[in-house]
């Protein structure tokens, strides 16, 4: 029989979804799952964007633009704008969700073989993109003491070689929920500079920050309209996963051009999702004050919660609707898979993402989770009394003298 | 400035949309173009997927299944039964459009540098997946001369090396909508089974068979359930272009269990999509009656009317709704610019697909067209007769010897 391809073999499942299997078989013997494990927000999508996919009223549901419907172009530029985010709709390509942004942003700047720097931990279908485009990630890690801030500068000099064409950032990030500073950034500026690399940033949890802190975008930077290209996607914010838009947004010409041929490949973006986000755009603000209040209380809760655990450590983040969390157990790919598999407290359990799936090398995300807070507060209360529980008694339970509570 | 990648600068412009510029030009000197060079049909989307997509009462767009919404697997498996296609729900996987479907068969079946045979012309989209995948394409050429029937297997097997993973056919074709027999197809497996490759098949436009001639899928081949992966979309079955929902099936567990992690790393496909092709399974045969009849008048129509034309050789079809017609024009590239650039009549002109872009080597569809005939019938007179004054002036006209009219 023909064989299949090495990258076939070697592309990463996915470490948020290999558990599903176990949740099956727990719900089939009747256990309640609390989901913990992915960022599917619980949030309501705005009526706006509903309506109009509901009022559609096309006779045929053609291919739009392979860069996507002009006006909702036009339009997501004036978003932007908002942001203090200048740019034009001929900087936008809309895509199949962030997914193919990032997708088609690897493959119009970086060659087979070259190397992409990413400070880990870091959204683990980054592996799964970079071995599409047969692109080497160097990770660069961050460490759960620094509440993953932005690694040391000699780091990322130290991993810079003369096949590194870019840098990625996540911000705020998926999984730690880290914002990065300006200063941060002012840092990644001028590495880009020196070694003439592309800045990648994916920033779809922008409407995620908390803590009257300050949102910097990649955008905001001068002078680097030719390295930046920023990834993103309407999934987060308008609680619109399902709806796969995503946009890739560059400056430089060149990419745009190349970028473009890959859009028009695969023809068009998907039509009716267009159709929602364009009128998404016309969503109140007092839509994302009442979000951004419910994660504050969610975030507020569930990190005083783990803090409060014996032997668990969680710094607690200022974006995003994630934190990531240090278990006293030998490994969370056992423990998550055993809250699945043996445990169950009042009939339920909670279901969480292994942190090694987040880092290059999975021996560094041994002992920590990830914990998605998109359930409402009387369900993360649950949880975290399952997951209290479940510490207590589950068999691999160790203690760590490396955790640092006292620098939360 | 940091470089785009290789791929970003050989990855080929789309040759359907590359006269985009003007045609959009010539619409502002007023001028109504008929296009006839994109597969984007005017038939009506069935109604029974419109109610879906309006009726949707979801709270949250949820991200689906990375393989799909199971119970659209499942009744798309029944789908499938009608044909003779015997396949399970788990041996499919959903996928954002056609596109998507062989983006992700090649990346799962074939590594950097293997070879992929495709008898030319073919659809010219296989050019950028296979860029994207750092696929070499060997093409082999078919001649409008035989309408473009299957290659001699002598040219397959001068083209066979060791780096051959798999043969692509389009069937019915894109673009020159020739319909491969039962005994073509045997040949194919004969050849996969001996030289132990994938044979893939592009079948989105299997409702689209005509003349009572019979549709073969690659999945009525006995014995070759390890070497087929058929790619589907319902683009063109329900008008429903823009919904971007495509299939990727394959009884050869190796290949889902790759392509699955594919499909992971994206998250899912579009969500809106999915409902309505869902619903529009439930599409009346009538409707497909009524289409297919439609499309067999215009094929004849345009078929009789590019023969009639003086110099001009176009075989009749069997499936599909395009037709490729040679031309007595010096190029057609430079032809059908010219159409948009510099001629009129009656302040109306026609947009065609210079052949060039579906040849590995242009020079091959310097003199050929392709024409597709998605609109009405009065419509396609118009263009006709366009066309054919169009012909009578152009200034680049050549008498060809080689033309062949009694072959048709």
């Amino acid at each position: 029989m023909p064989k299949i391809s090495d990258k076939g073999l070697q592309m990463p499942p996915s470490p948020i979804r290999k558990l599903v299997p176990f949740a099956e078989a727990a719900k089939k013997r009747g256990i309640s799952i609390f989901h913990l494990n992915i960022g599917q927000p619980d949030i309501h999508t705005p009526e706006v964007m509903l309506n109009a996919i509901r009022n559609i009223d096309l006779k045929v549901i053609e291919y739009s633009h392979s860069a996507g419907i002009e006006s909702y172009r036009r339009k997501l530029a004036g978003y932007y704008q908002k942001f203090n985010i200048n740019v034009d709709y001929q900087d936008i390509i809309i895509t199949t969700g962030g997914s193919e942004a990032i997708e088609i942003g690897m493959m119009a700047c970086l060659n087979p073989g070259d190397e992409i720097i990413i400070p880990e931990p870091y959204y683990a279908n980054y592996n799964g993109f970079s071995t599409q485009a047969n692109v080497i990630v160097k990770p660069i890690s961050s460490t759960i003491e620094s509440g993953f801030a932005l690694p040391p500068i000699a780091d990322f000099e130290k991993a810079i070689t003369s096949k590194t064409k870019a840098i990625l950032i996540c911000n705020p990030s998926n999984p730690t929920g880290y914002l990065y500073s300006r200063e941060e950034l002012e840092i990644l500026k001028q590495l880009v500079l020196k070694y003439d690399l592309f800045l990648f940033a994916d920033e779809v949890y922008r409407e995620f920050c908390y803590d009257g802190k300050e949102y910097v975008s990649v955008m905001h930077l001068d002078g680097l309209d030719l390295q930046v290209v920023l990834m993103d996607s309407i999934s987060k914010r308008y609680s619109a996963c399902g709806a796969r838009i995503g946009a890739l947004i560059s400056r430089n010409k060149e990419v745009m051009t190349a970028a473009l041929k890959f859009a028009q490949a695969r023809l068009s973006p998907p039509t009716f999702g267009q159709i929602g986000a364009e009128a998404a755009i016309d969503t109140p603000d007092s839509y994302f004050v009442e979000v951004k209040r419910e994660y504050v209380a969610r975030r507020d809760f569930v990190v005083d919660a783990l803090n409060e655990m014996d032997g668990v450590f969680c710094p607690k983040p200022s974006g995003a609707f994630y934190c990531m969390a240090e278990l006293p157990v030998d490994d969370t790919d056992k423990f998550c898979q055993w809250l699945l598999e043996d445990f169950s407290f009042n009939n339920q359990t909670v279901m969480l993402a292994p942190a090694s799936g987040f880092y290059s090398r999975p021996e560094l995300g041994k002992h920590q989770v990830r914990i998605a807070y998109v359930l409402n507060l009387e369900s993360l209360n649950e949880a975290m009394v399952c997951l209290n529980e479940a510490l207590k008694v589950y068999p691999g339970r160790i203690v760590k003298s490396s955790f640092k509570k006292e620098k939360v």
